[in-house]
């Protein structure tokens, strides 16, 4: 699939500098060649650019200048890049129709227009949009809901009458809708806890590969419309998560929390169970969530690794910060040297 | 599935307060309603309890004061809840014998009162017991035994000639049985070591969803008698966990640790190889082990996310702790002020 | 299979010392018995080393003194051990062809020497090489090249185009080439940018169980030769892997980082984004990578669980670390003692 920049601008709301009769066949990084359109959004890239052979590039008013290239101008040059990518590399068209080797139950819904891959199976009561894709190997288990346009990638497993809107993404290994992690103390072992609710995805939600939603124990665990959750992502039961939150990979939440409307999460971040983060609320990566956090802003706590001389003198150092303590404190009461500030500080030092 | 609360009381050896011809048909929060039983633990829940609508709640004596419901009294109102709801809620009736689309060695023994699902694998030698529930493309390889009672849920592996005992559970994804990450320098490279022990899972043990267990490099992984194991574990080879102990989600555990009784080790916690940890020890979630623990109790360590100014200005502190201590020494030896305890750590500050 | 301690001497270039007809039938830990041989290559083991009944027992010369067996003297005892390991303990025979519950496409390429196991499914266009093992469930995505002699095994998902070279394995539940995390702001919501890269896996690359590697956005993901990923890792999209490169459990990489060759990374590390990590650059387990790390050497960063009352007071005190800086502050104002150091350091504290 190619395009002109002419039909690009017009198709993407962009001002255009340059021949509209010029053919773009690709994306490319700013390292590509005639015939391809990149993108530029911060000043970092320059140097590249200067040195692009790129036939086009995407670019606010402020980089346009930069651009040795036709340009086409937009406030946004990252999503509409992203939109003329989709349309230039669009996927593998639907094949309409379940593949004569999956399962479907007799009572499920499938839509006409759906496309059920090789050894997929849908369940009883199960209900499949129109021009939704079920992959190889998927399980869409029994009383699940699939929302019309979404796709679920090659062995997904949705179970738990789970329900999951229009226009999601779900990668492959993901599991939505296993039991939650519900152990009541039974004398020195543990009884499970039936985990009865389910799991409610909305609109628009990416889940990453090898991903894992619990359905919640009595409630339901709740995934909001616009939600971007990375690979290799735990999500406990009766965890929600408000809308177009986006979560980096290799996170884990905790059961019951509830995370506020356009938060970020980098990437290996814990969230412990039971607490409530607010909305627009950035978390760097690696942080270790154990408290609420109500007030919108950037939050993080990483003690980055040191050559290993260094790194284990500060460990040390840290382990015997009781001993400074009373160190200075000794120097305080001799000396008679105190501040106000600090003494506040000594009944719980 | 209903049953009344005279019937509930008598299954369970709980002292009914109320009517006990009342009908339960379902379990619930105590946001539920008329016809649904809840459960109360702690005096946390007090002012939802007061606002309840649920036909009866089931609490100790304690707390059965506080509810304005007709009451199920028990020792333990979290497992007799447990009870009730599996007994509410029964899982889907087993459908004894092998699915059309299953396959199964011709030298693999099923028991014909197992369920076999759709596209399940059953490898050679392997056995499967008594109303064993194998799910859909189930993966039983060569060798495996899988107890009475045992559900391995859809899309779990176990290979390694694994053993799994009787009634536990295992959720989608899980590997069971792969190799150990076992490696020899070669030159500047590596060697792989053959991964030759097994598996050996005790009885009532539950693994989540996507969880990898590793075979032993030469002996046996073990997993005793009553473990939960949560979604996204790594248990490496050689690892053994002892009877009851509980582990939530995302914790890694390298090779050849040993870990005891009865522990609950918090989500996200890394322990390190070839360690120990006792009996009764429990570690809060984002625990780093890289030391063996005897002690029974409680371990922790986690600095949790700042506001980032706050946190950069924390790392930045702890990155200048050596600077901060000569600071202190320089005053003592200045000003003659120490004291002895001080004084004997300064050898290695 | 067996063989003498004479072949073994030979086929693996070991001095002997004991007779050369004592026939080997596996291998064992130092627990082990006659028949069996086994490896030492530290003095940790001395004590279970003099005690052992093994018929045999591959070392270095420093340590054959020690050994009351038959011995085979090798530089490299590990590498050594893990090559009679594989040769006494050979994997399951291949049985060449595509299993009849296997779908090819019509394009595929599949070499006939090559198993294609149970469910497995070759897409369009893939080539599948000489001497390959395709697990059952395996999925090879369109476009997909694997290497001779390579090993997929069950549910491995490789899709996204990626290539993987030759003699590699890749364990259950890996997921190779799915969608990177990318996503443009768009309004309050976010825009899925289109991953249009692919993922390029050398030779000898092992990689472990319910691993992701994504493609990359445009560019590549890049593996190198040799490289050795454990279960659970995930790696981000535009990754780039040195060779020779080890890496344990749980260990996230984001996005577009380089990491160098020989490089050894501890379990449960996270690597932030876009940074580089150098050649032979060792992290320990749990550290947190925020910044490109080029000195060669070991680096680690670890505040290991203290006993809880232990441990919250080491929080507590890093907390207020500020407050213990100013008392430090005050005194050396007051007392006018300083040092020049120190007082270097007072601007940004």
């Amino acid at each position: 699939m190619s395009a002109t920049l002419g039909e690009l601008a017009v198709a993407f709301g962009c001002q255009l500098r340059g021949d509209p009769d010029t053919r773009i066949e690709s994306v490319a990084t700013l390292a590509g060649g005639p015939g391809q359109l990149g993108f530029v959004a911060s000043k970092g890239y320059l140097e590249a650019l200067a040195a692009t052979r790129l036939s086009a590039v995407v670019a606010d008013a402020r980089l346009a200048a930069s651009c040795p290239t036709a340009v086409l101008m937009h406030r946004n040059p990252h999503a509409t890049f992203a939109r003329i990518a989709a349309l230039l590399h669009p996927p593998a068209p639907l094949r309409p129709g379940v593949h004569p080797s999956a399962q479907v139950a007799t009572d499920a819904q499938v839509d006409p227009t759906a496309e059920i891959g090789p050894f997929a199976l849908i369940g009883a009561r199960a209900r499949i949009g129109a021009r939704c894709r079920v992959g190889a190997y998927a399980l869409v288990g029994d009383g699940v809901e699939i929302g019309a346009d979404t796709q679920l990638l090659a062995r997904v497993t949705v179970i738990g009458a789970a329900r999951i809107g229009q226009r999601c993404v779900v990668h492959p290994g993901a599991v939505i809708g296993s039991d939650g992690f519900g152990n009541a103390r039974d004398g020195e072992g543990w009884l499970k806890v039936p985990q009865l609710g389910s799991v409610h995805i909305g609109d628009d939600v990416e889940i990453g590969a090898n991903t894992t939603i619990d359905r919640g124990a009595l409630d339901n665990t709740v995934i909001s419309d616009g939600v971007r959750l990375d690979n290799q992502i735990q999500i406990g039961h009766n965890v929600q998560i408000g809308a177009h939150t986006a979560i980096a990979a290799c996170t884990g939440i905790a059961g019951s929390t509830r995370i506020g409307r356009r938060c970020m999460i980098g990437g290996g971040t814990g969230i412990g169970g039971q607490i409530e983060i607010g909305d627009d609320i950035i978390i760097s990566g690696f942080g270790m969530v154990t408290n609420s956090l109500h007030e919108p802003g950037m939050y993080s706590s990483v003690l980055p690794v040191e050559p290993v001389r260094v790194g284990r003198r500060i460990v040390g150092r840290i382990k015997r910060l009781d001993v400074l303590g009373e160190r200075v404190r000794r120097i305080e009461t001799a000396s008679g040297i105190t501040s106000e500030q600090a003494t506040g500080q000594h009944d719980d030092d």
